[in-house]
């Protein structure tokens, strides 16, 4: 083919991207076209001339990573991923954005073959890219030998002003120009507009000095339709090993319709006239739908047989590897499925009931180290708290540029980035990643972990400084809402444990958990509770148990997560010499107690003890689930003060005498309800 | 007094500020020591010879603003507003970090006097100044007269390498530079520590060309002790007038201690060995707590001094101003109080039964723009959703520099930012801000509207777009557990209106709280309800209504929200023709509805009627509180998905079909549970 067929066959190709991006939009009645009129070229050039991808296999593990951080202009993805012959039918294109469809409004990883993230909410995109290169930098450092780069890929993305504009992206930036993570290539779609007119409006920054400032290396196309310099440029990304690249392309949104460079363009459909004009423009024929020239499945055809053939070609050097590092091949195998070694949990620490009071973050801190050499590929941090958090690996080195065998990530005081980047990290496949920070900061970070609970990926996120007991630190420190706030988070694990032994099962729950999972720690010191003969792995598996009961049935029930267990056995004792009986339940886990049987939830909350009170340093809200209309709660429903930890329970009633006053109180409400 | 005596007098009240707060640490056996010992100077030179306040009056309106966005550095502050003249007298100084105190851990906006704003959760302090900044902006433009600058203040900050790191900021000085806030001051104490250790570990970012890059002025001081260095960087900071400006000073943490310049002094105090040696380091003598010699009490006597000459000066200028300019300073003061007109709610919206149905977003603009001519300090936007979120004010040019009249404010896609800012413009007093987002993005903001709540600033925020009924964009633009989420928020008023008449009053109720309100709008339309002869303000205001009863009691009572009172309502028809009878309650808002007095509550939900169902399209987390063990929920207790609205609905219950059946089921249940 002469080079100027060829460059007639590539505009070709990028033109029914674009058309079929508008008809998807003109087929749902909703959508975003302005993205890929505009964006289509960047995104064909990166695609086939560059990303290294398989089709027929979108697990391949040394595949580029491509993100649309730009979710909206999903439409986009949707078209190349058909076009390169993922298992994504026509049919499924044109039912975009309807019930049951694989071609949602917004990329959703695990539904969309070929989705690597799900992606909408700016900034998390451009995020867990970061995760994703940073996990390369780690399994590549791990597996390579001299002529066996077994992982060797680059992490893509198309990225919008506003994923530019959102906080986590400056996180993210920053922290990826420090680590020095070359592999990097992010495509920005420069286009000037927002949704509320011209970027000039809130946008007037100079992005490429500001990514300069971050350690990273701006390249510039001035046109987004420049097929060659668009590839010149990723070229030129590529090359660079030792800084992440932002290749600023300026394009025009909407590019070809009627509504080009303007707002109107970005999040509605063009219209049946608007369309026709645009297809008009690209010389389409205006009847005909969901258009995709033979060549252009003729040139697709050859993409996808390069992939394949890059893969074929990586399964041999997996398997020369293999030969030769028999042992390196297995471990590697076994980390991409996610499956630990055996016996690993035998590795896992026993705090004996005579040990010395501990905080559960510093019990997690010991599981974490016990479980370091056991678990290699177990590799977190902190948001600059780890020496609070108890986030650290001992003896291992911090991961980033040219620091072999580092499994500490230090996030810096960037919150929202380490959740998303945890997020990417758990996505890239190959490793278990964590990151920890303050309970109150997660607020900080709420969208990732969101994501992570849509995504389900295996996000470990350590919350430490759980409550009141933070002390002198003061309201702004001490989380009150935020238990409250995560357990209401569809598909989150969320675990409070009261003590080591309660700490160490929880992190095995969370090890094992098919989604994320928050772990809810103490700042302050607590007694490891005597747990008689109960399997405390089974019993927090099961989100709740009974933990002390007596002979029948119990006047009262107190149920109690955390460092209040403590106090209720307290109570417990001093009701005791009152004659009441008492059950203590034990409750890290809403989510995982409420998935139990209905038989096992009767075998410890029994509908007929109406006497119940619910005893946890955080909202009440949500809790009379547990406690039902005749129990009560000693909660904390306003703002912290500072103060020395021990204080403001007691000021806040969280003291025996309180507990058993209230359980009195409510049995006696109880036994008059029922007469 | 001689330059030379001027200087040690000026190195002598430097290290009293230094040592107070080491005392204050000490005594309180926890505290940073670091950030005080390293960035008293700065903070002295500031306060001293440029900061105009009157520690007599700390409401001051138009005084110089200073945050600590650093605020674990509160005894730094603490000193100063003791030193200052601030009512905050030695013994609250030794009772730091104490129960009941006046010396919190992180400073607290409202219980000690002077204190800006409420810090310590890094990021906010910087944004709130931004906020401050723009308010500054807005009301000089509006009052300034040729020779009577009523507005003319700087906002100043002290700002950490963690302030620096979190997202937040990045959007926050993003956003000024492109409004050219140049009264901004910021100070960034550079110590290059941080907890982990060096910020080189994950912050070797150029902060300068950062700045820059966002359109800011960056002045270096090489060494934090110069007081004449610092000196001239303020000076040259406050003469750029077009540009914030961030004065980047090399200092040592915890600069003469032995634990200088290591992470070791940031968050723990000294203890009693350092603490010698630091006090001799600084020639102090070792016995003397809480020491101020009498020369430092005599040069902050005149800062004092010069603090009342300054507001006199002013007061001076303001009844000059009063004498030509009645009504405007009539108006200046009513703003300042906060007080809205006589008769403002006559401006309020009404919609008749028979207005063609219209989304309570829609209403909401309405609102809007009924009171923007009536309100006129009602400024506000959107984080690039102003089309969407129905907040722009029609009519008025965007606020930022040389825009005169300017009341819109085009946040960018910046969710944090605008919320942190949102309680900046309420923290400075003068004006009531709004901005809007969807609320699946209100998790991006979350810090910044926990701060609001516990300012107790009257931030009002404006979340459209509040259900599965956003339909195609999918589950990561569809709230499901952001009602939950924010309802747990104390002190939060979160209401979500079910048409466009409870919208007003919902309007109303914001306008007149005396803390935050979250609006919760759909993006779908609704009917307007027929509310009978019923005074929506007050039913609004109290919470939850009884809008549609029966004869005597009802065999079922459906609560509902937003947009479900109107499928509540279609259930009950189909339930009356099968013989059952139902009151709709329409309840939105829990907060207000929990406030009432237990009579009214009664009223509402009858205790005798157990059977009720609560519908509402989020999680239904907390609603056992409202419903009772006996009652149920038509909710929705996963991530939603991508289809047209209508479909979601359908597809997850919310059809009077199911209702109805729902209702049924909870009936009989009730009547055997009573039986």
């Amino acid at each position: 083919m002469s080079p100027d067929d060829q460059r007639k066959l590539d505009q070709l190709c990028v033109n029914t991207i674009r058309l079929l991006a508008v008809d998807m939009v003109e087929a749902a009645r909703s959508g975003h076209p302005g993205l890929p009129l505009g964006a289509a070229p960047l995104a064909f050039v990166l695609w086939t001339r560059f990303l290294r991808h398989n089709p027929e296999n979108p697990a391949w593990p040394n595949r580029d990573r491509f993100i649309l951080s730009a979710g909206h202009g999903s439409a986009l993805l949707y078209a190349l991923l058909h076009l390169s012959g993922y298992d994504l039918p026509l049919a499924a294109l044109r039912d975009f954005r309807q019930w049951d469809s694989l071609t949602p409004g917004h990329p959703e990883y695990g539904l969309t073959p070929g989705v690597e993230a799900t992606s909408g909410p700016l900034g998390q995109g451009f995020t867990m890219g970061v995760g994703m290169a940073l996990a390369e930098t780690f399994l590549a450092q791990r597996f390579n030998r001299p002529g066996y780069d077994l992982i060797d890929h680059y992490t893509y993305a198309l990225v919008s002003d506003g994923d530019l504009m959102e906080g986590i992206s400056s996180e993210a930036a920053s922290l990826a120009g420090t680590l020095g993570l070359g592999k990097i290539v992010y495509l920005y779609d420069d286009n000037g507009i927002s949704i509320e007119g011209s970027t000039d409006l809130a946008f007037t920054e100079d992005v490429s000095l500001r990514f300069q400032a971050y350690g990273w290396q701006v390249i510039r196309v001035a046109d987004g339709n420049d097929l060659d310099a668009l590839a010149k440029a990723i070229t030129n990304a590529r090359g660079e090993k030792e800084k992440p690249s932002l290749i600023m392309v300026k394009t025009n949104l909407g590019y070809g319709s009627p509504k080009q460079d303007s707002a109107a363009c970005h999040g509605e459909p063009l219209g049946r006239e608007a369309t026709n004009k645009t297809k008009e423009f690209f010389g389409w024929p205006p009847e005909a739908d969901f258009h995709v020239p033979d060549e252009v499945w003729e040139r697709f055809r050859q993409v996808r047989e390069k992939g394949r053939a890059a893969q074929e070609q990586w399964q041999n050097l997996f398997s020369a590897y293999k030969a030769i590092h028999q042992a390196d091949a297995e471990t590697f195998d076994r980390w991409r499925r996610g499956d630990p070694p055996d016996g690993w949990t035998e590795a896992l620490p026993f705090f004996d009931p005579g040990t010395a009071p501990l905080a559960t973050r510093s019990a997690s801190g010991r599981v974490l180290n016990a479980l370091a050499e056991h678990l290699p590929n177990l590799i977190g941090g902190s948001a600059d708290l780890a020496p609070s958090n108890k986030t650290y690996l001992e003896g291992y080195p911090a991961l980033g540029q040219g620091r072999a065998g580092g499994r500490n990530i230090h996030f810096g005081v960037r919150e929202h980035a380490m959740g998303a980047m945890v997020n990417g990290l758990a996505l890239h496949g190959g490793v278990i990643p964590y990151g920890g920070t303050f309970l109150v900061f997660s607020d900080y970070m709420r969208p990732a972990i969101r994501l992570a609970a849509l995504m389900k990926t295996r996000s470990i996120f350590v919350f430490t400084h759980d409550s009141i007991g933070v002390g002198e630190d003061g309201p702004t420190h001490q989380p009150v809402e935020h238990l409250a706030a995560l357990r209401a988070i569809p598909g989150l694990t969320v675990i409070r444990p009261a003590d080591a032994n309660e700490t160490v099962a929880a992190w095995r729950v969370a090890l094992q958990n098919q989604g994320p999972t928050a772990l809810i720690l103490t700042r302050q010191n607590l007694p490891v509770l005597d747990a008689g003969g109960l399997n405390l792995f089974e019993s927090v598996a099961r989100g709740a148990y009974v933990l002390a009961d007596c002979k029948g049935q119990p006047d009262v029930i107190l149920i109690a997560t955390g460092s209040e267990v403590h106090l209720a056995l307290a109570a417990r004792r001093r009701l005791a010499v009152e004659g009441v009986t008492t059950w203590i339940v034990s409750m890290p886990s809403w989510e995982l107690f409420a998935a139990q049987p209905v038989d096992y939830r009767e075998q410890v909350l029994p509908a007929r003890v109406k006497a119940r009170l619910a005893i946890e340093a955080g909202v009440s809200m949500g809790w009379r689930r547990w406690t039902g209309d005749l129990g009560g709660t000693v909660s904390v429903d306003r703002f912290g003060v500072s103060a020395p930890g021990e204080r403001i329970f007691k000021e806040f009633g969280f003291t025996p005498e309180n507990v058993a006053a209230r359980a009195k109180e409510i049995l006696a409400a109880a036994k008059a309800a029922v007469k």
